[in-house]
């Protein structure tokens, strides 16, 4: 049983079911990162490409390896931001990449939606690797693998989410996820940065970071993205990291064992402190891995990969 | 019987022996891009390299899945165009990259003869991918192979090319390629935009379109840079689209199964309306997939290979 | 016996014997820089990074083909100069593509010890391909290949480096690295731009060239950068090109068969004349070649690599 989909667009198209194949097939994928030798031949002869219209050294070439280990050929594709590209342009771009071979398309964009306009156009997979400030799929679930792995399961899991996240489609894409899964999602911070009618998506809000924090079994921190001070949207960076980062002190208020995630990069003494990004509880390092494997995983189901313990060796 | 030469730099020099041996090589070459497992040893061992001078994301592509089919090992080199690049230090670039083990140097360059002046100094194979307004050859070649692919021949053809014929270095190597091989050329496009004395190509000048397109078994649409209206070679895009923009009614002019190219990227609405392009004489997409047909024919030939019936597997 | 270390962050830090053991296992992998078929598995399934936060096509595209030419994955990561870069953050950075699976982190960047920082951070190796005016240790070892390979060994050779010695980091390693293998070292150039107390390094300094070239070995030409100048550390450079420009007559001073080397890309005319970059006595393009394979000997020996010529095949 594969998966029954061309494209992996959002968190919120998929069911319970294809989320838990996905994390299922991460796990003999992370075996393979782990071996002396990182490369099996699943996907050789198949043609991965990075589209990205947004720099990303990190997702690009987590995604880039994750081609690699299985053999395929990878190709990057960058386009500065400042180039100004239409629907139209994009698309006649994205058939282009299919006609010529492609077999995965992987698009970063600006622009809510872009990948969904893409996979429209071609039959090649799409997978969003982040689109403006709506969802970011691979994130959410190399995140929910890495819960999966340390805690077991998702049923009634306290997980706090801490930061912007209004603008965050990190937050986005794992509040789609965990609760599907059955976790009781929080989120935390500055009134101007947390959505409206967020409570709508099954989610509680809080302003004071320390009540959100209480008994939480996970502390997912964002990226604050420190240009948005200049927008107003919280008074300086100084404030926001007194008010809002994530202390030891303030980590003793969740479970002694809870998680500490961040999707990287950090900045640190702002959003988190040190102490906190590099003691016991982070599971920061292990979020990377793990997602290699989650799309290492990704890239096999939607290539028509199906049990992934009978055949990649 | 190979290719008896080190470099592709311009169809001016090829034979029309050597047109046919391409155009017969790509033919395998394609039936590869059309695999589940689009991979073969062909140049398994081989350096590939893309040295850019000049920005291209379709061009660069090609040329790279073309290297990686047959198993090549490839790197791009990207230079921005702002940095002034003299003949001798581009000598050197291309020297210190045969030295590193270099088999083919795709260039792109703005300078006209930027490849020749390479292939002088490097035993390395050359490939021009477009110098200045000169010669754009393996773009004549991928043409030519879906015109031959979809007519059969060239002989007596009537090929009209539509646009700036006076920058454009892809009308040029066609041009020279098509009169080669027989064909009937046309020019179409304002005054300020056809070269001066173009008739000593065997080509015939219009600046009325719809007198041009009639009975065409080809229409060939180049892209119109939108930067040259700056200059003054034309009133406005609105007014260039309006004149010599190619849209249902004028292709009616034409044969009733006449092909309509375009070696993108499209500006649709300016040279070609949306309906053109995605209608059912375009062939646009298929000289996509066929341009890595040719170019894996051409990196084939010049590192050696012979009767690629017989040895590409 | 392989190199008992996990990183090669400067000559400074190398035993001779470990010099040795560098240079001897680069002749079998020059040896397969001159194949047909330029690849062997040695390196398979492992993923080797280069990480430039300074712009430089030629060392990294010599790292890559190392890589590529032993099967290792190779993925290119360029940050511009222009994103300031927190040692923090760079261990960060690092560490992500530890868990990612990095095997070996190739970093040049413009701050002194940045190298060193990253290694005690990350279990994988790094290699430092040029940091700040500190060391380029992988440049001083094929320079050093060069010189063994053509004369046969160091002991009394005479070796006159000329140029910008202040601020180059390839002058610095090489320094470290001839001394250390019993080489009489001399530099030459403008007060200026000689180190104080250079001759605590056991170099005698000329600021004459006449008499710093008089009977040498080995003329070892450094770049100059020409914005030098506009720190006013030399007046012009036709003025530098005339007082300490490496030309025909002046190298009729060293000994006949002395070896011309220059580490490349040359400023023709300025510190070499063509002559002499191009004459019987240079072997500049060796040094580009001897290059790769002295970088696929630090790759395969850093990776676990033992007697090279029992092994590679």
């Amino acid at each position: 049983m594969g998966l029954n989909r061309k494209d992996l667009l959002g968190i919120r198209d998929l069911s319970v079911e294809e989320i838990r194949l996905i994390l299922d097939t991460a796990e003999p994928m992370k075996e393979i990162i782990g071996r002396e030798i990182k490369k099996v031949p699943t996907l050789r002869g198949k043609v991965v490409i990075n589209l990205f219209y947004e720099p990303s050294t990190r997702t690009r070439t987590s995604f880039e390896l994750a081609g690699k280990y299985m053999s395929a050929d990878t190709i990057n594709i960058s386009t500065s931001t400042s180039s100004v590209v239409k629907g139209e342009t994009l698309k006649d771009t994205a058939k282009t990449l299919e006609v010529m071979g492609a077999d995965v398309v992987i698009i970063r964009h600006s622009a809510t939606g872009a990948p969904n306009i893409l996979s429209k156009y071609i039959s090649a997979s799409v997978i969003n690797a982040g689109d403006g400030f709506h969802e970011h799929p691979t994130q959410a679930l190399l995140d929910m693998y890495t819960i999966k792995e340390k805690i077991g399961g998702f049923e009634g899991l306290k997980v706090a989410i801490v930061g912007d996240v209004l603008h965050s489609r990190v937050a986005r894409s794992n509040i789609l996820g965990l609760t599907k899964m059955g976790a009781d999602v929080r989120v935390i911070g500055p009134a101007t940065l947390i959505p409206p009618e967020i409570e709508k998506l099954g989610v509680s809000p809080f302003t004071c970071i320390e009540d959100g924090l209480r008994d939480a079994d996970v502390v997912m921190v964002l990226r604050m993205q420190l240009e948005r001070q200049q927008k107003g949207l919280f008074p300086t960076i100084r404030e926001y990291a007194r008010l809002y980062g994530v202390t030891t002190d303030r980590l003793k208020l969740a479970r002694p064992d809870a998680l500490v995630m961040h999707p990287g990069p950090m900045n640190r003494g702002v959003e988190i402190s040190p102490e906190v990004a590099d003691g016991v509880q982070s599971v920061i390092n292990e979020q990377v891995t793990n997602g290699v494997a989650v799309r290492m995983a990704i890239l096999y189901l939607l290539t028509g990969g199906g049990n992934p313990h009978e055949t990649i060796n």
